[in-house]
């Protein structure tokens, strides 16, 4: 990828951070403590890598304002430099921004309205009364349904497919693969057989989300489901229809959320867990990865369910004791028995 | 998406229902008790959700024998009211039925059976030998392969890949994303090397079954994987080669099934369970979702095997129990040994 | 799928086996023991499928030296039945191998590098500066992003993404929906919301590698995620970013592994098990199905993390007594002072 060198009090001026040492160093890219050369610039967020300090070739480091004397090369110092390292990284990286276009072999149907500005690219679908706004950029082999919307800046990978009538915000990035209002799983049982409720709400997507790679968000049964502004989503998560993912909140890949389910605000869900359908999350929780979420939670805080594996033999009796917990309980209560009637014989 | 209005009294005809007050109010769409206005018909089908009744702005509702008398407004009185909903929706929102046609951009491999009344999007691949019969919609991007059947009135939407020699039911719907017939995991160890085991069955969708976005069914790898008729699968469930779904079973999104299982006809199967391989569930069996398992079911009922999660520091405290559970039991022997020796000497 | 004889003799050269009985019998494909026809050749390599042997109609076997006189079938006496069977359908079932060619519709932009003996499938979008090395064959509806590289005699399915920079190694096989380089889950808490950072590492696969259906492998951060030669990956797999695979691993569908971990070498790692992130797991270790990994593992061994779900009454009754281990342990604590007490007064 391109490389175009700034100067390190430029760096500095992006993240709000005070430089020490020659401003006038030239960086390139960033790198790790370990890997990073002369013209690439590191960052140290957590003291455990303080012992890379000492041998990194790096042309200069971000750190914080507790670091500030612990190496002697040009540095950015800043209040948190895990998020200055963001915005440094940003400015090194810049987005490719291809000119406007249309490739020739898009399909576009009759009555789509694209933005003059907006780039698609090559095989990508979009149906009737569709609309791409302004310097949205939709990815080769995109299928947009009919009727759907792609906000400004929004930015779709490769092979993304958003259903018609849903919608995409502004600047939200999609990733490849990633499929956005399919039917939500709503059946009637009748005699034995599963009736199909359509599915008529709509998948409705904020603006300055994340989706993940092969992530799935159902369309709603009959109202929509919402995933509200700055949501950030892994790859390979499954929302179900109607749920409603709270502003801010993060969520890690693989993780399922079933149907009608409310994520709070400001949540960080780890990788793996599982949310049942029709609860409510409130804002601010913390779900450790691998858990699984049977009832609401009405209080932030940290939630966990996972018990990690361990050496096979010790698992195993483990388990089998949990299985015997209940012969255990009997013996306990023979011996308080026993010792009841002796204390009335004493 | 259009809406044309349909007198109660019809609703009610559709859905095997009693009308009770106007027969002749005019129906657009479905709505939830919340949502609905004037033009839209709600549903109870839940005491739950009685409370709702008073405040709702529906023009009519569905609602069970038992709360026959529980609204004034108009109303279908009927057995089951949720089966009932799934019908007056259905015929409020028929599927679009596009002309048949196929998109010049699709490209059809010579040799390629195409029924006239098939509908072909955009961008389509179909592959040499493979047969899409009457009235078959094949949504864009789609890749058939070569020599695979897809059944009278199925439906794909965007971006579907069905494997060579394999075949998809009459009337059966696949979501977007979805893979039918990928190689399924069969290796032989040889030397700390992996040998691929050529699979060389295929993967048969039965009639009306429904695949969400994302899932994966492998092909067999000498033998069929089978999804039997009426199945319905929820987005990013991974089916392994030489599975047999069987007939009505339903199973909800982020499931996984290793190879070589069977599931019997009527199960129920919960979000996010996972299945060991070789395994035979009965049919009618409910699991919850969340469960492992590990061993075969062989009578219905309803299992469980999830823990739920809980606050962290309550959480810890039981993992360290159950880890601890060895030396209570020691502790137990221990008084137990103590007591009988007394008993001895009492 | 076509069929060319082979004599029973050439299959067991294929394999480094021994034939006795007839060497003549011509052999079209492989079966089971239960479905194999006269013109089939079957296998067993487990005493539990012993039974079916006297049933067969197979027309010949593949047996382990402990079976060569169970059955007088003409058969192939080897050290390892299941490696041999998997030379055996290799040979009978060749890869097709289609005359090297670029589909018309397919959209490579200039500059990038397609080598003459190279397939390129219908509808494939290839990036500038992209190569598709010698024999690699690219399916229909694939995206190779810009810079990208794909292997000499790799295999890409239908509807797989490459993103830009990545690479695929030799005869490395990808399904169909698969998706490599998606930008990693890299954020910067940031007063409330998400700083995203930009991920400027490839992902990087090895050579032999076999990825499934709708798995996704995330590019590094800042440097690489690699998964090296000889790797299986079954579907649905999630591979956060900077994660190395070591060489021949083999991991089943639906495991989760979060960014920046390492797993050794000849690991086999179970369906649906979940690995955190910055953990380090040995070289040889086999983990079970539905396990969570929460911290590293540096011994190679068997490990275990799954309850395998029971009926609902048992499991509910052994969640209520996991959850009162805290009161059983106050009874017992209760019982020991009582006993202590007594003793003293004995």
């Amino acid at each position: 990828m391109e490389r175009r060198p700034v100067r390190l009090a430029d760096l500095a001026a992006q993240c709000g951070g005070e430089v020490v040492g020659d401003p006038g160093v030239m960086i390139e890219q960033v790198g790790t403590l370990r890997s990073a050369g002369p013209r690439e610039i590191a960052f140290i967020a957590h003291p455990r890598y303080r012992g890379d300090l000492a041998a990194t070739r790096a042309g200069a480091i971000i750190v914080g304002e507790a670091d500030r004397a612990a190496t002697r090369l040009p540095r950015i110092v800043c209040r948190d430099p895990y998020a200055a390292f963001a915005r440094v990284s940003a400015l090194l990286n810049p987005e490719p921004t291809p000119a406007p276009s249309v490739d020739p072999s898009a399909v576009i149907a009759n009555g789509a309205e694209v933005a003059p500005t907006a780039v698609i690219d090559a095989l990508v679908v979009i149906g009737a009364g569709a609309r791409i706004a302004a310097g949205a950029w939709i990815g080769p082999g995109c299928v947009i349904g009919e009727g759907a919307a792609v906000g400004p800046g929004a930015r779709l990978h490769a092979r993304v497919t958003v259903y018609p009538f849903c919608q995409v915000g502004a600047r939200t990035i999609v990733h490849s693969g990633a499929v956005i209002g399919a039917d939500g799983f709503g059946y009637a049982a009748d005699g034995g057989r599963w009736l199909k409720i359509p599915q008529i709400g709509r998948a409705v997507i904020g603006d300055d989300v994340e989706i993940g790679a092969n992530t799935t968000i159902d369309r709603g049964a009959v109202e929509d489901t919402v995933v509200e502004d700055g949501v950030k989503l892994d790859n390979q998560i499954q929302i179900g229809h109607n749920c409603r993912i709270g502003a801010h909140t993060a969520i890690a890949g693989c993780v399922g959320i079933a149907g009608s389910t409310t994520i709070g605000r400001h949540c960080m869900i780890g990788g793996a867990s599982m949310i049942g359908g029709h609860l409510s999350i409130a804002d601010g929780v913390i779900l450790a990865g691998g858990s699984t979420v049977t009832k609401s939670i009405d209080r932030p805080g940290t939630y966990v369910g996972v018990i990690p594996a361990a050496e096979a033999r010790e698992w195993r009796q483990m388990v089998a004791r949990l299985r015997g917990l209940g012969r255990l309980g009997e013996r306990l209560r023979e011996l308080e028995r026993r010792l009841r009637e002796r204390g009335g014989g004493a």
